[in-house]
């Protein structure tokens, strides 16, 4: 079950994140997060708390819903990519 | 700004369980979490994770988005009650 949503989450947020031309490193700088822990969050290894699933969403300036929604609409090359 | 995620997913946690009519101890129950855990989830005091955030969505049988959209639509009488 946990894995649904984490991975739903790590492919939001790299696919957000690659959208707007920004490597881990600038979204970690813009989060107030280490790199290496943007880096395990979009591998889905970290189950993350709502207070960084906040400053991430703060970041990619989007709603938090949006980093959580169904994957309906978003595009293939977000995945596995 | 933790704040405010923190305040809507306890909100909507509380509306929708009284919603149902279901006690804390039951809404525990079902997700597998402890009642004092969900106690300090809807006062906000926890810095809740996704894992458990998805548990609490899975047993209200809602999608997780909905536990932390913006208030609008939701009843005055959810607040401070």
């Amino acid at each position: 079950m946990e894995d649904r949503a984490r991975t739903r989450l790590a492919q939001r947020i790299r696919f957000l994140r690659r959208c707007r031309g920004w490597s881990q490193e600038v979204l970690a700088e813009l989060s107030g997060l280490h790199r290496s822990y943007i880096g395990s969050v979009e591998r889905a290894e970290r189950n993350i708390s709502l207070d960084n699933i906040e400053r991430i969403a703060h970041a990619l300036g989007v709603p938090i819903p949006d980093l959580l929604a169904e994957p309906e609409g978003t595009p293939p090359a977000e995945r596995g990519s």
